[in-house]
């Protein structure tokens, strides 16, 4: 089983996965594109041809909606006994966890965006399930939910439309920081900072594309990208997972139509969501005992259309090329 | 002047430029590759086609061996009286700061593994010099330095060796989070966690890859990319800037040979170096009391031979498919 180790200033978790690619010649580059598939392998039809499945919602006549399966590229599994060692000032774990993609409909689409509501709410339930599901494994400490839609958006090889699951032993250093920085935001103020920022959207209406269904669609502050959106849900939560059936619906309608909006103006790009949820509740050093107050969960949604440029790479600095508030604009005016 | 605005919950800030692309057809995408330049106009001869000069290292014939230029793709500017002001939950700045290139030879050479020990000896005491100047400027709190060799790894059309200089008003979220990582170390051990390292990493000698002149140069433990390769001070010191004529010369020749190294066993791939080094010390709140103990300046050298794939993008989380062990062994083995 490949280890995860950790950097031990910045406290950086890193797979290695040597198994992977022991071979010098691996390692070459630039990677030569592979010749495209001549059928898609997450099409109705073709559920052999891909790891076996974890989970499926059914139609009444049996048939499934939508469909989990292991990811082919996982180094991370679940069966095994974790264990963690320390060498002088390094830590290491042994990669306990789940990589799993989520088929997102039977029949072949391609973008998101092109489901109906209905499917987007199926989607959306099954992440709700298997979060739900995987909590129940000890071992595990957060799941992350995401997509990649098309290669400039780090997809791969496969076209129809997934989005992926990580469960993890460790809470991922993007997460940590997110958390500490709502905790300090909440130690400053003694309020939830995103809901601090919903109020403030609201109030100034300047970089809002969406406000329904108790789920408000903007166009972050300080966005990172151009067209970069924020999905939240108006009422104070920390856990994606702990939505109702309604309000999953109003989501995969805001989702539906922001993802519309974003291939409508802006020519079909490739983007990337995540789900920013609350880690598990174990009791474990690093425990936050005020998340329930301070997070706040939410999905980031990014078109990819500019490189990232070089100084943004490794710095943590990013130039974004465009006004937040005329981004908004654009993207509330997009009639879709 | 564009404005710095930051995240109100993670601190990270972001240079808003909307002058650089007001168009919306300017973030089509993917964007066409434009031309290659028919001339290049870091070569020597073609000095005026850059922006002005702000320093040169010149030989007694006061021919130019090392030259730093003005970038034309700034959005930070030195002149400007610098303001803040905060709207609700939101901060913002204006872009006081430089963005520099250092044109790293008069005679046309692409790769710095391809110049010569004296004139890599140039290039790094050229930016001991401009930090130096840089931090006479009060409303600057940080240099960043790096270098992006080959398209793949962000570098532009411009082939000609050079890096980059960037200062900032703000201390960049990277560095924040490894200066707040080596206080809690110290904090937790009362020692320098990179100390630690090298104390650890010549003991074992498992993932070194050089040792001389005073500077370790080694695979880190828990390796983000294959082959990413640290240079260190053994001699803890927490300024690169701080350095003496004679260790420079000695930083030159590792980071040669590093370089040259990776070139010959990796078939000349892109990579990326960047200097970690400590802010300046500036009396503002954030300001770390015990930065001269716990902080240590290296390189961080990254060859891009891997995409980084989906899941790494924004989580914080990466796969290396490679063991931090044997590429240490490659290189160390490769001979330059």
């Amino acid at each position: 089983m490949p280890e995860l180790r950790k950097d031990p200033i910045l406290g950086r978790w890193v797979i290695i996965a040597s198994e992977r690619a022991k071979e010098l010649d691996n390692f070459e580059c630039p990677a030569v594109a592979p010749s495209p598939l001549k059928e898609c392998i997450f099409c109705k039809g073709n559920e052999h041809k891909v790891f076996p499945e974890t989970f499926s919602l059914k139609d009444e006549r049996q048939d499934w909606r939508v469909r989990v399966v292991s990811s082919q590229d996982s180094f991370l599994q679940l069966e095994g006994e974790p264990w963690k060692k320390g060498k002088g000032p390094y830590d290491f774990i042994n990669a306990i966890g789940s990589h799993e993609v989520i088929i997102e409909s039977p029949d072949h689409v391609e973008n998101m965006a092109d489901l109906t509501e209905k499917q987007i709410t199926d989607v959306f339930s099954t992440y709700r399930q298997r979060i739900k599901e995987l909590e129940k494994n000890q071992d595990l400490r957060y799941v992350l939910i995401f997509k990649n839609y098309k290669k400039g958006a780090g997809g791969g090889e496969i076209k129809h439309t997934h989005s992926q699951l990580l469960a993890t032993p460790v809470n991922l250093k993007r997460v940590k920081e997110e958390l500490e920085g709502a905790k300090f935001y909440f130690k400053c103020h003694e309020r939830c900072g995103f809901c601090d920022m919903i109020r403030q959207e609201v109030g100034t209406a300047q970089r809002v594309v969406l406000d329904e269904g108790g789920f408000l669609a903007l166009v972050p502050f300080a966005s990172r990208f151009p067209f970069e959106v924020w999905v939240m849900p108006v009422t104070h939560s920390p856990d994606f997972y702990a939505m109702s059936d309604d309000q999953t619906a109003n989501l995969a309608k805001v989702m539906k139509k922001v993802l519309l909006k974003i291939k409508v103006l802006l020519g079909d790009p490739p983007y990337n969501y995540i789900i920013h949820t609350a880690p598990f509740r174990r009791p474990y050093p690093g425990y936050w005992s005020t998340i329930d107050e301070d997070y706040h969960w939410h999905i980031e949604i990014v078109p990819r259309l500019t490189q990232v440029a070089g100084f943004e790479w490794g710095t943590g600095f990013y130039i974004c090329p465009s006004l937040p508030e005329e981004a908004a604009k654009y993207l509330k005016e997009t009639k879709v």
